[in-house]
């Protein structure tokens, strides 16, 4: 491979989103948990509603109205300064453990993230978690105005780097956007953080499925899309001996 | 309202798709009413995944593509004849039992189908369940290939029935197809099949939220994308009384 740049999702990739269940648990008790799920699955969904709807509202609109569909829907009740604590950690979220330890591996590389959060978000979680020393470009999906996993998204990767999609490697753990990216023409590394097996032992293991399951049922595992990412690793940390 | 057309969607609006659920339940014991909350997600999503990668397939592939997707994650196997089974209970899916009588009370209006499903899939299950005798259209949105809540699919009523879209009420179930609708400038009726209270009561009741419970608080609930069908109804009965 002669990858120029490697272009990294945001959330579920580089940050952990699992990171806000603490602070929905405590504002919740016992729902912790099942709003996490809920609040992901509809950020997702209204991502693509939207863009399929041609009524554009960048991605923290869409965070709060998919966290107030999920309080809503649970029966809960909630303040503003609750609703304002729960929003805020989407700006300090944690990175998985082998982030910055990756980064500093794939110097010399152009290095960048490629997101359907807004610019204020990122832009905030970037400098909150230190990345912008090591970032060459935080590229938000906002100046087009449509959601991954639509090309005009990906395309935004050689209008702002300059790279040709054929020298740039793109690296998500959501599996659309691992296709997304391939369906465009990006090489791509698709990480997948739950295996085939522990999904299965999963579902065996619990009587009811509990929602943690379901979701991971819905949400880890490569989809059936007609196109297959390049590389499929089961962590950041394999990304440098992957471009050696 | 002068309303010259109703237009209903199918699955899930005049059938009831979880009356597959025996079908899976007697090939996969145990497994019935995962495999169908599974399946219905990852279906939908993959019209919407299609639609923004530009890469259309009809809806009978994409069913296909999401079952196997299920059987696959939850650590299943099958064989071609009980695919082929399951598959074929989606040309034959039960009515809502006020499916009948309440389209035989609209006559005089005109009455359609406008739905995801693939001509060959809608035409079969309409024929199956004796409604062409009362419908005027079924139409599908594969010419213009691309799926629900894109305006390009709503279009196809007007184009279809000669009906202007202030002229039409949309029926359906699924809360982004009435949003869809909505803003694309039909009149819309949103069928509340779950009512807010036995939603957050379900929530309460079960310590695991079960699978069923998780598809509920997911599928069946008005999403916040903005904007509001113009009635909320809690079955297809209702509707000729909302139309006098």
């Amino acid at each position: 491979m002669t990858i120029q740049a490697v272009v990294f999702d945001a959330y579920g990739t580089l940050y952990d989103i699992q990171s806000v269940a603490a602070i929905t648990e405590e504002a919740f008790p016992g729902y912790g948990e099942i709003i996490t799920q809920i609040w992901r699955i509809k950020q997702l969904e209204y991502t693509w509603f939207r863009s399929l709807m041609r009524r554009y509202e960048d991605f923290s609109v869409i965070t709060k109205d998919s966290l107030a569909y999920t309080i809503r829907v649970l029966g809960l009740k909630h303040d503003a300064a609750t609703f304002e604590r729960i929003m805020d950690k989407y700006l300090h979220l944690d990175l998985y453990p082998d982030a910055r330890a990756t980064l500093a591996a794939l110097k010399g590389k152009k290095l960048a993230i490629l997101s359907n959060g807004s610019s204020g978000m990122l832009n905030a979680l970037v400098q909150n978690t230190g990345l912008e020393r090591v970032l060459d470009a935080t590229i938000s999906i906002d100046s087009q105005k449509i959601f991954k996993p639509a090309p005009d998204a990906y395309a935004l990767i050689e209008a702002r780097l300059g790279v040709r999609p054929a020298e740039v490697l793109f690296v998500s753990s959501n599996p659309w956007d691992a296709c997304g990216a391939k369906a465009f023409g990006l090489n791509v590394a698709w990480i997948e953080r739950v295996t085939p097996e522990a999904m299965a032992l999963a579902c065996v293991e619990s009587d009811v499925v509990a929602p943690l399951t379901m979701f991971k049922a819905i949400r880890t595992q490569m989809d059936e899309l007609g196109v297959v990412p390049d590389y499929r690793i089961h962590g950041l940390s394999e990304l440098p001996d992957l471009l050696k």
